[in-house]
């Protein structure tokens, strides 16, 4: 973690709270230097996100595409951890906006995380192939190389569940659309099927992207940082999540845990039976190094 | 809290997770019944939400309504709890998501929380109305002396910035056009508005809806529940965090402070430098009966 | 929810951030009024706890009470909502504390909350005692009668689970000693033992005061305000929580959702298969009342 | 991130929730195989918590010392995020127990997070000294060095405001009196202390260590993973984190941002006042590179 304190950072006088993204006064919201009345009304969700987070207003059509990238992450169901730690929460008597929160909290590196990975990963090769004026066939190649030396498992292919997942056919066809319109390069789209192909080539078998895959490509595609990935896919799952967490809270139902009480799913596998020798210590955590 | 225990309500042999929301399987994701590639493209993020939480779909204009409401609430700077904890813990070295969901635990019952409020009262006025077969003043009346005998504050109405809010005007605009479309009935607007009439009586000098307040008679206008309230602004305030928590992530600055270092800014006002006495006990704490 | 707003109650030049818990300077740190250097290796865990959010130092014995009350709730297993959403959390690559908080989250008016409404039962029987300068006896009946009239559950009382609940005698037994020695006065643990008494007349069958009843008389004993309860659960908890997602931490399973994937777990019970007619809305949400 | 998804790891039929910490019965709690009416009054609380952690019982002296550690990082005003954000939460209409868990959400690997960075250091400084059967010097040397070239900072040093901070003296000389008792055997406080001299070396001035450091030293010799070290800190700055949303939570104030409205403060430093221009976009986001 790089970085200097704040106290260090503003002790030249400057303001403690800066922004470049919304100036708030008396009866006057700017957004990025727009009125926020101009903006009502006019901007959809993704366009709205985008100039908030990016700075810019984005056209419809690339907004539309950012949506569809939304919509298709919106939900997997009550096993995901996300849903259920938003569904248990519902049943313990905290606020709806709280319930929310502790899904949200679970959307780290691991899941749905991909997409930052892979969207670093999808920046590098082109920024490779700009540096080296190769192809992207030599580009991906080489940064595939790369990861495989490093032992480090290519982001965005493969699923646990799906083997052709329907989200990504039809985003991937979304995207082309705005190809062919001249709306987006498909630079970023080309390399991430190359890595697939490569992929595919060195397992020999078929390889699926998936949605983390094809979302960081289109994500590259409009522009966006690969640090914010995180924050935008918490916005999409949030929906699912919203929906999750309101349909446990109609139940009524108080205090629901992972699973029902059945021995097969819960099992102590500790120490058996014993008791304290009065003021005796028992022997040290065995993790006296690096665990 | 009313409710039965989970334990309770599923020893039937009923299964434990059941949801009306989705149905995952292998390469095959449906949401309320309709297959996921489907809704990609198709549905706008506001149209998304509404099926996930309400389970049907809902017109490309109302949807834009709603997405309207959730564009006007995005963002109202730094010093607004929730930015301002998402920006603190950008700072921390937590995963993004982390950051996101710390400023979504502030969106409760103060912070947003009216709309929820507001939608219910709305609701329950017309239902008086419909019951009583009366007209909305009388409701509203009706409805108004109750609150005020029960000394609540009429939610949705006021703000302690903003006396003529540019979101509120423009929202109202929006919704009017959609009552003279026929997509919406305006039975809650108007209520709205005769409360608005009401208080202003009541006060003796004019009063502002805010931004909880039409955003509740929208929301009413749509049938969304009045429960599923702080669960949708944590995804229009979510925008705003989004953006605040990444500006600060890419300022680089490390454990950022409330406020500077400055004695106006935080005052100890304790107890002055004293001694334990070795072993002993001091006062006991002051607040022995219900605080 | 009453309050003033913070713009109001600070726009007479008071500081932002008024404390009178801690005082940090320049190599200087006191709590409440003592050098910190004095408190560590003098205070224990309960006392330094009692001390900053009660002002004041409690003696070894009281506060070794306490430590028991933090002791006896400090896990319930893995079926428990907050174990399981840390543990679920620990599988998504969020930092360690993110974890914790993630089941902090959790232990809201359901889980764990019973122990502050148990406490302003207590304190409120007590103070309507002394006021009426009546017996226990006749004080309990008084607030028994209320609760029942008003449909209001007895907290503190029954267990989904225990019947005869190990911990509750125990934390019993060792506030009886304290009583013996005059430490504490008894008049809680009283009331409460009452409360079972009138309980179990009503239902005609033996009901257990339950690990948040037995809590709530100990810390009313104590003189902790009742709002602080849950801050206090949380502590206690928290170990749990801290040593569950450490394991599955160490375990380093991905992704793990709230139990595996088997139709009898988990089931969908909503709309069938169907699709979008193109740009068509369907039905409205149905819930267009208070929900 | 490396780790199996849990759909693998629990294929072959395993318990879906399998723990070694606690097992709960009817009637029958057992925590590392400990009945826990066993455990009640006789543990204090870092003895539990080591217990739940570690799986065996330290003696009173040992757990004294950790309790001591736990004491020293209870709190550092409300100018710390941790507080700052527990605090603001508390002004927001939320459960106690999720105002705890938002600042909790902050202890990531910048606020407090240098313990478990330092504890990695000293332990795989002792490993290199003892595969390589050495001298401190000699591994803290090669260590630095290491550090060095990486261009890491070294954790466990310096403070951005005490140059003298009175917690790690008091600390220092607490588990100096255990190594002269043999509880422990001192080598991971000499490994801190020689970094510290090697550091003031090389800068050629004097360094402090600071609390981060000295309690990760003790945590070392106390055989605590380095992994646990962010869930420890939690429940010891959770004490202050506690106290302080307890104090806002009674002053009613609402809504409290986290500086008052004042310019030199606050201040937008973004776009001038523009307007859309109908449905055309503008430039795309600068950052179409890794950030």
């Amino acid at each position: 973690m790089k970085g200097r304190s704040a106290l260090d950072a503003y002790s030249n006088g400057k303001a403690w709270w800066t922004t470049a993204i919304s100036d708030i006064k008396k009866n006057q919201i700017t957004i990025r230097g727009y009125p926020i009345e101009e903006l009502i009304g006019e901007l959809s969700y993704s366009q709205m996100l985008y100039l908030l987070l990016c700075g810019e207003v984005i056209s419809r059509r690339k907004a539309d595409l950012l949506e569809s990238v939304l919509v298709a992450g919106a939900d997997h169901g009550p096993r995901a951890p996300s849903i259920a730690a938003a569904r248990m929460a519902a049943t313990c008597g905290i606020s709806f906006n709280s319930c929310v929160a502790t899904g949200m909290n679970m959307l780290g590196d691991v899941h749905g995380g991909a997409v930052e990975d892979a969207m670093k990963l999808f920046y590098q090769t082109k920024e490779w192939r700009d540096e080296h004026q190769s192809t992207i066939q030599t580009a991906v190649e080489e940064q595939f190389t790369l990861l495989h030396r490093q032992k480090i498992k290519l982001p965005g292919f493969g699923h646990q569940l799906h083997d052709d997942d329907p989200r990504v056919k039809r985003l991937y066809q979304l995207a082309q659309e705005l190809v062919e319109e001249g709306e987006i390069s498909g630079i970023y789209l080309s390399i991430a099927q190359e890595f697939r192909r490569k992929l595919k080539e060195a397992k020999n078998k078929p390889i699926t992207m998936n949605i983390d895959g094809v979302s960081a490509a289109i994500q590259c595609e409009l522009g966006i940082p690969a640090e914010a990935a995180k924050g935008i896919f918490a916005l999409s799952r949030g929906m699912g999540i919203v929906a999750h967490a309101f349909e446990e809270l109609m139940n009524g139902v108080l205090i629901k845990g992972p699973c029902p009480d059945q021995d097969n799913l819960v099992q102590y596998n500790g120490a058996s039976l014993r008791h304290l020798v009065k003021g005796g210590e028992t022997d040290e955590c065995k993790s006296g190094t690096v665990y």
